[in-house]
């Protein structure tokens, strides 16, 4: 039985991945599967022999560098002098604002899955204000300002950030029909911002469990992720961030503000790998999540904002709060615990997960109904029939990169923009095939139900939502 | 082949095993091996039916109640009608206290590994200090100032507490002679303090890492641990507890100190399970370990102090820093994280744990040669070849048991003694067969190592011992 993939569309022109880590490798398939384009085009840059033999196997054409800041317009600008084509940035270490720039120059698609700097933002500098997605992000939007429209580059279209930011209009369109609100599909940044205030939102959580697991237990030194290590060890040293909803009443000690750009997030003078919040899964329940700085916390709070970036009438809370698999919170109690970052590095594979999924959702709280979960529960024996070389976690990613690429073809000039700005319904569309059961969960829990009674702490019992009761003590 | 086994002395009377979870069972064999007693007096007192089968199989009689507040002394009465023989207390939601003060009234030889409370005085009262090992040990202590001497009732005699006080006596010796010092053995207590003292010894760590795994991965919602679940969880929701030095110039925002009793401890404001310290075993280098308070944290600061107990001139900081088995750490992380005590319990089994030792010691610090680390790293697959039904951790408990029993055998008549004031080098002859590698590792490691240079911390530079540098943020 041969199955029968919707192809979305041609692109004309080069097609060049950068990186072919775990999501790479992971998203190459799709592409193969979903568009047609010529084959001889398809580059993979990638300074990692390991991956050498895999893509001799499979006929592509590799170009075995690491793009930096002096050689990034000369690689690229060979591959791209046709003026047109895709750029798929799934790299680290590499600047995405610079590639984003220059592919717009040549006129060239472009996606990535994270605003990446180029190598060594992430330690060299001590300045933790410089140091945060806020700063990162920010740069993207004043390049979209100063330059709007023309050639389509989608910034941050991953899983997370990515997907949930469309999770996020789907939840907002189930709470209005669930609560009996008006259910009419917004049209612009303006009507879902109202749609979320209206609906008494207070806030999101990107609550995520991941379950997956294997059989040997963790080797010592060894951090061992379902993703990029690299990718999680830099975000987790960045300071913890959030966007900072207008509900709250209290303010972090070690917390920053700012009085530029967007305005929309705070950061903490502690790392986020470290920083617990209280969170909900529909798996777990009640559980612990990492305050994990990502771009997505920023742009939902920034994209739901109604009135003034500096005196806002209404924004949302947003953060991260990650629960990743057991082995990954394993890696980071040894890597904090003894002062060094492991140098052996794993990431978990199809092959070897004998259970477990990745469930990776948004939780809207506050509201009537007081939280909903909604979200994709994906596991790694059904990521298994769907698409080869990737785990669960993988998989979410890489079928976001899919959408957006199909996105991206159907909308070539609408400049940059961010997953908040495309159209969530034929996102989702592309991607759900690949999700596995995208379930709606409500739930009575709020952060003052985990407390401890013997251990009284500094929380606000009128108020069960604010911050000050989800960070953990 | 059959090994010869030493047999230390006769117990006259009858032998009665209070409790028969994972430490009653592994001690067991001990006692059969070790002393000459009349089988047919050996009654083992567990409630838990799913002890019958095995008990009855073993030829052991049962008697299957649970000891309280209400029929100890009619059921012990019963057992000790001869007015001799031994009780081995090793159950939880016992009352110590009471038990001992019962067999010395009878004529009878008590040991225990714990200084343990009636069921619910770990969580029934909101006081925090009433909570605390301090509180449970004074009262111990008191006891044995008003009533001294007697029949020998030995307190908290396991691994920790217990062990480890003839480990702090062998690291001193060790210390001793690898710097140069009078090497003669003390023999009273003021002549071992003054011996730590005089050695610069600023404080002890309990560093234990305990490394033994299987090849399941952690199921959700089962606290997984190598030894008493519940005693673990009733510990770790203790308040933190240590012993408190006169080296301290720092005193921490949510600690509380006594001016009753010994005055050798304070406690802080917060589950000691949830509490991280900065430590170091041989096996990882540095690590976490969690702050679980423990009677040995106060007893061996207390018999170290040189001068007045409330102003005193030396005494040294004294804590647990335990880093329990991987499943364990992932349990209390989702316990503190979801509020909720697991109701499934599982103590990992010398069948199917695969890798992994117990590496319990204890870490001197603050002296010349900076810190030593001496104890016991003993593996699963070695304790499967010393003795039967037990994992490392469970054969360090129940061979200091065995350490205990005899020296109270040879020593009948001295009263209730914690391990400190015990013949540490007879008990370590004993114990030392099944302790598997016993070593000293000397290591320039300091707290100060540890520190993330991006978030500076509150910590003292000028002293890489202050307690402030331990205690993790
Ligand atoms: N938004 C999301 O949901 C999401 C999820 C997972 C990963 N990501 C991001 O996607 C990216 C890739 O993730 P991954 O799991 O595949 O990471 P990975 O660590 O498995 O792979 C990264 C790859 O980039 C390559 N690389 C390193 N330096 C390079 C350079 N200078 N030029 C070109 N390639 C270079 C590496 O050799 C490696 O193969 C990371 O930036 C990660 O943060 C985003
Ligand atoms: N000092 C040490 O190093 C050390 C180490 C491990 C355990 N311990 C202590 O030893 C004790 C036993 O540990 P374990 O691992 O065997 O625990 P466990 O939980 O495996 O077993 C405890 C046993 O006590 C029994 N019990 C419960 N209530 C009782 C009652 N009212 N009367 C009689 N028996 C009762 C239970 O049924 C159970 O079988 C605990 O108090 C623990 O804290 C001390």
């Amino acid at each position: 039985m041969t199955q029968d993939y919707p192809v979305y569309g041609r692109i004309d022109g080069p097609i060049v991945m950068i990186g072919f880590g775990s999501i790479g490798k992971g998203t190459w398939p799709l592409i193969e599967r979903h568009f047609d384009y010529d084959a001889s085009k398809l580059t993979v840059i990638e300074p990692d022999h390991a991956q050498a033999n895999f893509l001799r196997q499979h006929g592509l054409k590799h170009l075995q560098v690491a793009i930096t800041k002096d050689n990034y317009r000369e690689v690229l600008g060979d591959l791209f002098s046709e003026g047109k084509g895709f750029c798929v940035n799934l790299s680290v270490d590499t600047s995405s604002l610079d590639l984003m720039k220059y592919c717009r120059e040549l006129g060239v698609l472009y996606i990535d899955t994270v605003v990446e700097p180029w190598a060594g933002f992430y330690f060299d500098t001590q300045n933790n204000a410089e140091r945060t997605n806020y700063a990162l992000r920010q740069k993207v939007r004043d390049e979209k300002a100063a330059n709007p429209g023309g050639p389509t580059a989608v910034s941050c279209c991953g899983a997370n950030p990515g997907m949930v930011s469309w999770f996020v209009k789907e939840a907002l369109l189930t709470l209005a029909k669930d609560t009996g609100h008006d259910t009419t599909t917004p049209t612009d940044r303006d009507g879902w911002a109202k749609l979320m205030q209206s609906l008494g939102v207070k806030g999101v959580h990107i609550a995520e469990r991941d379950t997956q697991a294997r059989r040997v237990p963790r080797p010592r030194g060894v951090f061992v992720n379902t993703w990029s290590v690299e990718g999680f060890i830099s975000e987790g040293f960045q300071p913890a961030e959030l966007g900072w909803g207008t509900h709250e009443k209290w303010f972090p000690e070690n917390g920053h503000s700012y009085d530029t750009g967007c305005q929309a997030g705070i950061w903490l003078e502690r790392p986020g790998a470290i920083t617990r919040v209280h969170t909900w899964c529909p798996t777990p329940g009640p559980q612990f999540g990492y305050l994990v700085t990502h771009n997505e916390a920023i742009s939902i709070s920034d994209y739901y904002t109604v009135g003034d970036a500096a005196k806002p009438e209404f924004r949302p809370t947003c953060h991260y709060a990650y629960h990743p698999s057991d082995d990954a919170v394993l890696s980071l109690h040894e890597m904090f615990g003894s002062g060094r970052q492991q140098t052996k590095h794993h990431i978990l594979t199809e092959d070897e997960i004998v259970e477990g999924i990745d469930e990776l959702g948004v939780l809207l709280f506050g509201h009537k109904k007081n939280a909903l979960w909604y979200g994709s529960r994906l596991s790694t024996e059904e990521t298994r029939d769907l698409a080869p070389y990737q785990n669960a976690t993988g998989l979410q990613v890489s079928s976001a990169v899919l959408a957006g690429m199909v996105w991206a073809l159907e909308n070539p000039m609408a400049g940059i923009v961010e997953t908040d700005e495309m159209d969530h319904a034929r996102c989702l569309e592309v991607q759900r095939p690949y999700l596995g059961p995208v379930e709606a969960h409500y739930t009575d829990w709020t952060p003052l139900q985990d407390r401890w009674e013997h251990f009284p702490e500094d929380i606000d019992d009128s108020d069960p939502w604010q911050f000050r009761n989800v960070l953990a003590s």
